[in-house]
């Protein structure tokens, strides 16, 4: 019998980071939580990178996730965007691992493809699949969608994760 | 008469994160400790983030700063460059915030300015200033050296930073 994983899979951003909780047994997936953390915008980057941690810390000390998922993004909005977003995203992988939860990386369009079944689908369709994949789902906004994503595709592919970390 | 004010310098770096820790009180400057943080190149990026979290939440622990300065690093090797040093970042960013620890940013520029008196100085220039300045400063390596100009660099500005941020 298979034992249910309890996953988070995170859609990093400074201004909204969106996160969401699935627990997946075999080929069945359920939905447990999702959200944003909205750090304040009137704070210093440290201070909005500290808020970030502390929010994402207070969902993985909640809910007690096993595995975490985080979106590889990359922007073409020019060096000081990638930059920006890369701050976030170094929390974002950070708030896990500094709780000893292994963290794995997914390329947008993977997790896309995971969820929509094509790699360049729109944010609504994202969105759709979630809710028709995990009927229970209940999520406010794009953000908290995406992170589900991002955990579905985990739970689809971290067998074979696993695998190929245990071979390199 | 002016009280000492415990500074930590950071030059954020993945493989290699530079600090520095000085006293400043009036005009006067004194070494403390420095040295660098070197996460295991063989662990994920995430895991690699959380060692570089604890490395410098362990200098943070021990010489209990009063305030930070992380020099705001701009790269020319493009777009994955800026993510992967924006990662870094934002955990040097985020480690003195998440303790209360108030964390000033400088150009890279504005720090040599500060230290050799031109924002075009080699490291080797930046090192043998920070040696003139602090005689007693001993540090190994070109990381070291530049978290000690960094801390150098914000206790000359830190009184004009503090009433900017009171400004706004």
């Amino acid at each position: 019998m298979n034992v249910a994983t309890r996953i988070i899979g995170i859609d990093p951003g400074l201004r909204r980071c969106g996160w969401g909780i699935i627990e997946s047994q075999g080929s069945r997936l359920s939905f447990v939580a999702a959200g944003t953390v909205t750090p304040a915008t009137d704070g210093s980057l440290a201070e909005r990178l500290a808020e970030l941690f502390s929010g994402l810390g207070e969902v993985l000390d909640r809910y007690a996730p096993q595995e975490a998922a985080v979106e590889e993004t990359f922007v073409n909005a020019g060096m000081r965007s990638a930059l920006i977003l890369g701050q976030a995203r170094g929390v974002a992988l950070l708030t896990p691992a500094a709780r000893g939860v292994p963290v794995a990386e997914y390329a947008a369009n993977l997790v896309k493809k995971s969820v929509v079944g094509t790699g360049h689908a729109e944010k609504d369709q994202v969105a759709l699949m979630v809710k028709t994949l995990m009927p229970a789902a209940s999520f406010k906004g794009a953000d908290a969608a995406d992170a589900l994503a991002i955990a579905i595709c985990h739970a689809h592919h971290r067998v074979a994760h696993q695998r190929l970390k245990a071979l390199a």
